[in-house]
């Protein structure tokens, strides 16, 4: 007599945005990179992916995957990979312990969902693996570190292994050709700089350019300077942006974060044909940015922008009024400040370029304000229907 | 009895744009760079600057300058530069034969006019050093050559020694403190390469962000990829570059200028604080060029962007229709292509990107059309009033 139980774990997973950014390939199968990268966990109050894993014989034969209630093809090698060494991992216990349940066997149905829009162009791919990754392996009951599992969830998306942790996580390149070291582990846990806040200025919508898989390959085949930046520019920015977590020293941290994020999109320009993700209100924003700090006298503010032209602003909470303030005056009328009007007042702004401020009111859809937050959290709410 | 006599020559100077980019200077003073380049030299008959250099007893104490009707401040140490090595010269030539008038004790008075828009930002202080010197040692009669009096205009502007040869033209870095090897030496003349055309797309008039002078060296402080640039990227690129132009091999010409321009603008996004010259309408003329290109299923036409958003399109003649025909269907109402109906006609350009076309609508003030042309002429027409 067959077990037709259904067997299920659910759990939320963080977005993460670099501060040291993922760029290259050196395998483009095991998603091992040409440099390390490190990131800031963001909190899952404002962005996470939910993602129940299950696993039934009577789920008939194929292993589906519903994102916000859309079906997603799970043929592709990436998710394969996933399901393959989770399903492995599984099939030992199994094997060492002949009373457990053979889930390996099972058909897999996961469901997943966003709290954020997919249209804001923010890295839920990252989200998204590493809470399959996570909610399988709960559901399959692994003894595995979040480390070792971060190996797995690079396999769906390079970015992804990050956001298995949270806080501020780096991901070391590794140098074994099987992927073996290449992995995430944390540099320090949100607890130990917890006051780390993030604006996030979404940009209106804009038809993707490239995406950032074709685009990365592109960039190491014919960057004449992308060499430089993997060899001496990321191993000295991961060193640094280290030593500014460890000792909370936001201008190291605000400087690097900013030199990084104008290196990485100098490689993509520097590719060809270029690659643009940076547009006239992505400069904007670096100009409101550049603004704050110069009025403060120092860094108190720092600019990233991954694969598009979204603006994430890292800065302290006790610069709430200067950073998040002074933009929230000139942008209060932009969606997304709802709920946050007993964190966030509105302050002075006078210093701000006004042909910036006009670019960002302009080409900006929405804000998501933010902070540093969790790894992924298992949770009892369940997305089976 | 003093000799009341005025003495005079005038003379007409090209502008440059540079397929090979300088930026950087190894030594501030004597204007010397941290890499070579090369330019095509631009035709006279669209873009010039006219100068008049004249000495007399009667001009008072001060030398001065006239530009477009403006008296310029002359007493800048660029200015001085030219003055004081062309007057050494000079002086040299009257101590070897007595004979002459001592010139060098006079009084110098130039006035010069460009017969294009200042506000284009087109880079006017090459030709308007290259005239400037010309004009001067045409006054000495100095026997000087044109890669000696380069010498002398590299230290008033840099990219002012290309602008006094015409055709295709390399300024050597040399090695030499004091910089008597930096000087221009032609690659080969206008008439080797004479069906070489160049459409340059004004961008509106915007604040210019920051001047070369100060964002060059601002680069070299802080950009971790310039190092690359400068000592690997550029030395290939320049031997690419004198091979195409030597073979007259457009597809190699056009391929090292667009990955010139971009390593160039991909440095400077690199510097911190970054520097942007390009613009959503710089990008909107990158994609209508690769479109076109893309199309023709080889490279036909190759962009290039100096410090602003101007694009200069590099193509040949025998591709009028595919490039400058296609661009002026969608840009035709656009200022500049008056008496140039003979030599442009419209073509298809259904194949270009309606949002890039849209862009360039919008962002474009005028297009200049022209080709490579000769170096410095001596003219009679005199601007003294």
């Amino acid at each position: 007599m067959a077990d037709s139980t259904v067997y299920q774990a659910s759990t939320t997973a963080p977005v993460n945005i670099a501060v040291v950014k993922y760029w290259g390939k050196r395998d483009p199968k095991l998603n091992l990179p040409t440099n390390s990268s490190l990131s800031v966990t963001l909190s899952q109050s404002d962005l996470r992916t939910h993602t129940t894993a299950a696993c039934s014989s009577t789920f008939g034969s194929d292993d589906s995957l519903l994102l916000n209630g859309s079906p997603q093809d799970v043929s592709g090698a990436r998710t394969q990979a996933c399901f393959r060494e989770l399903r492995s991992l599984r099939a030992a216990l199994e094997a060492a312990d002949p009373s457990l349940p053979k889930l390996s066997t099972l058909t897999l149905k996961i469901v997943s969902e966003n709290n954020f829009p997919t249209a804001a162009g923010l890295a839920s791919s990252a989200a998204g693996f590493a809470a399959l990754v996570r909610a399988i392996a709960d559901l399959y009951q692994l003894p595995a570190t979040k480390t070792e599992l971060s190996k797995i969830a690079r396999q769906g998306s390079g970015s992804a292994c990050r956001s298995l942790f949270g806080g501020y996580v780096a991901w070391d390149m590794g140098s074994a050709a099987d992927g073996s070291d290449s992995q995430a582990v944390e540099i320090a846990p949100a607890s130990h700089w917890p006051n780390m806040r993030a604006l996030i200025l979404v940009a209106s919508a804009e038809k993707k350019g490239v995406s950032s898989t074709a685009g990365m390959q592109t960039t190491v085949a014919t960057s004449e300077l992308f060499q430089r930046r993997a060899e001496i520019v990321v191993p000295k920015h991961m060193e640094q942006m280290i030593k500014a977590v460890k000792d909370k020293d936001f201008e190291l941290f605000g400087k690097v974060t900013m030199m990084e994020s104008n290196s990485f999109h100098a490689t993509c320009l520097d590719t060809f044909p270029p690659i643009f993700y940076l547009n006239d209100t992505s400069r904007a924003a670096i100009r409101v940015v550049e603004a704050i700090n110069e009025k403060a006298g120092k860094i108190i503010a720092a600019y990233t922008f991954d694969a598009g032209p979204n603006c994430v602003i890292y800065f302290e909470e006790e610069h709430m009024a200067e950073v998040a303030g002074a933009i929230k005056s000139v942008l209060g009328s932009v969606e997304g400040w709802e709920g946050k009007g007993e964190e966030v007042k509105t302050s002075d702004a006078a210093h701000l370029d006004e042909r910036a401020v006009k670019a960002l009111q302009e080409g900006l859809s929405r804000v998501i304000f933010t902070g540093v937050g969790e790894g992924p959290i298992s949770v009892k709410e369940s997305l089976l229907k």
